[in-house]
C-alpha cells in the first residue's frame, strides 16, 4: 500500500474497498453526523445504525434517500440510553465505529468511559488524534492531542505515541516518523513536558511500538523542514519529514488544530483513540463534510 | 494615522519619516544583524552604532558601502563588554533600539537584565511580542509570548497585555482589540491559565491600559472569524476581529510563531518588550530580511 497523501487518496481507497464498516451514530438528528454517515454508506464503505432520535432521523431527506439495506434504526428513550445502547453495539462487535450526533459530549463520554460496560482499553487512557491535509505539503500530518488530555502525564504520553503510530501505520506508512514536539531541541527543567521525551525514544528504540522512528524534542520546523534542520546543524532520524507530532499539551495542540484551517485552508479530521473502537466526536463548528472526513479516518484506522 | 495592514505599509511609512532612530548593534559580524541594520540606514529611518566585533564588521561589503555619516563603530574587548557598552548607550539615550548580532543570547540578556545598569522597566518583566503578516488576512496580527516567559504568572500576564496594547497602538490602531486566548470560551480549573482572564477584563474595563477592548477566553476562531463567532452564538466585544492575542503559554505561542511561516508563508517580526527600549533578538534561522522587519517593528513601537 502506498502512503496516503490527501483526503481524496483516503476516500478513493475506501470507495474501492469491498468491506462495509458498521457505524453506530448516537442521536444523529443533526445534519452533520447523519449526512456524513449516509455519505459513507453511499460511497460504499459503511453501513449505519442510527441509535436514538430515530423519528427525527427517519424524516431527514438524505436518510430517506439512502440505500435501505445498509441503514438500521434503534430507538432509545433518551440520550443517555442511546449512548449506552450504541456503546453496547460496539462492545458486541455489531458496530465498529461510534459517531456522536446531537447530544452532550459528556453524555456520550459517560457511556464510553464506563468502567464495566464502556469502550476504554486496558490502559484506561482516552486521547485524540487529528489528521490535517495542508495545502502545499506532500502528505497528511497527524498529531495528538487537540481535544482530551490537558497536560499529559508520562503514562498518557506513552499511549499517545502508541495510538499515533497505529493511526499513521493504518494510513499506509509502515515505519511512522514521530516527532516529540517542543519550542526548541533542548530538554529543560523549565519545560516539564520535555523531561520524559528521552525515555520515549529509548522505548521506541527497544521496539515497544514496532518499527517506528521517534525523535525529540524538536521544534515544528526541525520536525517538518529538512532545510531548517540542516541550517541548524541538527541530526535527526526523522530528517525533517515527520508523519506525526506529539504536542506538549492540549493548549498547543488545540491551537495548531484551529490555526491550520483558519490560516492555511487546511482540511482536518479527528478521532478519539485509546478506546477499543474509534470514536468520532466532532466539534460544534464542523460541517458535515468535515464529519465525513473524520468517519473516513476512523474507518481507515481499523486497518 | 491609518492602521498598518502589512509589512510593506510599515516600511513605506518609516521611509517617509524624517527621523532616524539610532540602533545599537551588538557584535554585528554576522550577515543577518549588520545587513538588516544597514538596510534600515539606507531606507532613511535609522542610524547605527556597531558595538564590538568592529574589525570584522568594517570589512563586510554592505557596511563598506553604507552612508558613512550614519554609521559608527565602538570597539569592545569581548562579547560581554560589547553587550554592556551597547546597553549603556541605550541607558544614556544615545541609542533607542538594541539589536543582537553574533553573540550568545545569554550574554546579551545578562547585560539587559542587570538590575543596576540594565534595561528592565520597573515591573521587572521581560516578554516577547511577535507580529505576523498572514497571506489572505487583512491586517497584521500581534501576539505574545513566543520566546521568553514559559508559563506566565498573573503579574507577568498583566505586563503582556500592556506591551501588546502599546505595540498595536503604535501600529496605528488607537483602540486595540485583545483576545485572551484558550481552547474554548470557558474558564476552567482544568486550565489554570484561564483563571486570571476575568481580572484582566475588569482591569481593562477600568481603564488600566487606556482605550482597549479585551475579551476571553476565546479560541482562535472566535477571536479571528466573525462567522464562527456567530455560528457558536457567542457575543464578544472583539467581534471576531482581534488585533492581538495573549497566548496561554510559551509552548502554544512558539508553535503559532513557527506554524505561520511554515504552513502559510507568513512573514514575521518579533521584539522584546518590558524593557526601557525595544530589543531585537532574532532566531538563528532568521534571514537578514526577517531581521530587517524586526528592526522596523522595533522602530515603529517607539511611537
Amino acid at each position: 500500500m502506498q502512503p496516503l497523501r490527501s483526503f481524496d487518496d483516503l476516500t478513493s481507497l475506501l470507495k474501492r474497498s469491498t468491506r462495509r464498516v458498521s457505524l453506530a451514530v448516537v442521536c444523529g438528528s443533526d445534519e452533520g453526523a447523519s449526512r456524513a454517515a449516509v455519505k459513507a454508506v453511499e460511497e460504499g464503505f459503511a453501513s449505519v445504525v442510527f441509535v436514538g432520535h430515530t423519528d427525527k432521523v427517519h424524516a431527514l431527506p438524505w436518510v430517506e434517500n439512502a440505500p435501505k439495506e445498509f441503514v438500521e434504526f434503534l430507538p432509545a428513550c433518551d440520550d443517555a440510553e442511546a449512548a449506552t445502547k450504541a456503546v453496547k453495539l460496539v462492545r458486541e462487535r455489531k458496530c465498529e465505529v461510534l459517531v456522536k450526533g446531537l447530544l452532550h459530549t459528556a453524555t456520550l463520554l459517560r457511556a464510553v468511559l464506563n468502567k464495566e460496560c464502556g469502550l476504554l482499553a486496558d490502559h484506561g487512557v482516552l486521547t485524540h488524534v487529528a489528521m490535517a491535509e495542508i495545502p502545499g505539503r506532500e502528505k497528511l500530518l497527524c498529531f495528538t492531542d487537540a481535544a482530551v488530555i490537558p497536560y499529559p502525564t508520562q503514562a498518557q504520553r506513552l499511549v499517545q505515541v502508541e495510538v499515533l503510530t497505529k493511526v499513521i501505520r493504518a494510513l499506509g506508512t509502515p515505519v511512522p516518523r514521530i516527532s516529540l514536539l517542543h519550542c526548541a531541541e533542548t530538554v529543560s527543567d523549565k519545560f516539564p513536558h520535555t523531561l520524559g521525551y528521552g525515555e520515549i525514544k529509548e522505548l521506541a528504540a527497544q521496539g515497544r511500538w514496532g518499527e517506528v522512528l521517534v525523535d525529540g524534542p524538536l521544534d515544528l520546523r526541525t520536525s517538518l523542514d529538512a532545510a531548517v534542520l540542516k541550517i541548524k546543524g541538527i541530526h535527526s532520524c526523522l530528517e525533517g519529514d515527520a508523519d506525526g507530532l506529539v504536542l506538549p499539551d492540549l493548549e498547543s495542540a488545540n491551537l495548531l488544530y484551529k490555526a491550520l484551517p483558519l490560516f492555511c485552508g487546511a482540511r482536518e479530521a479527528g478521532i478519539l483513540q485509546g478506546t477499543t473502537a474509534p470514536v468520532v466526536l466532532p466539534s460544534r463548528g464542523d460541517s458535515w463534510q468535515d464529519k465525513f472526513l473524520s468517519i473516513a479516518m476512523a474507518v481507515m484506522s481499523l486497518n
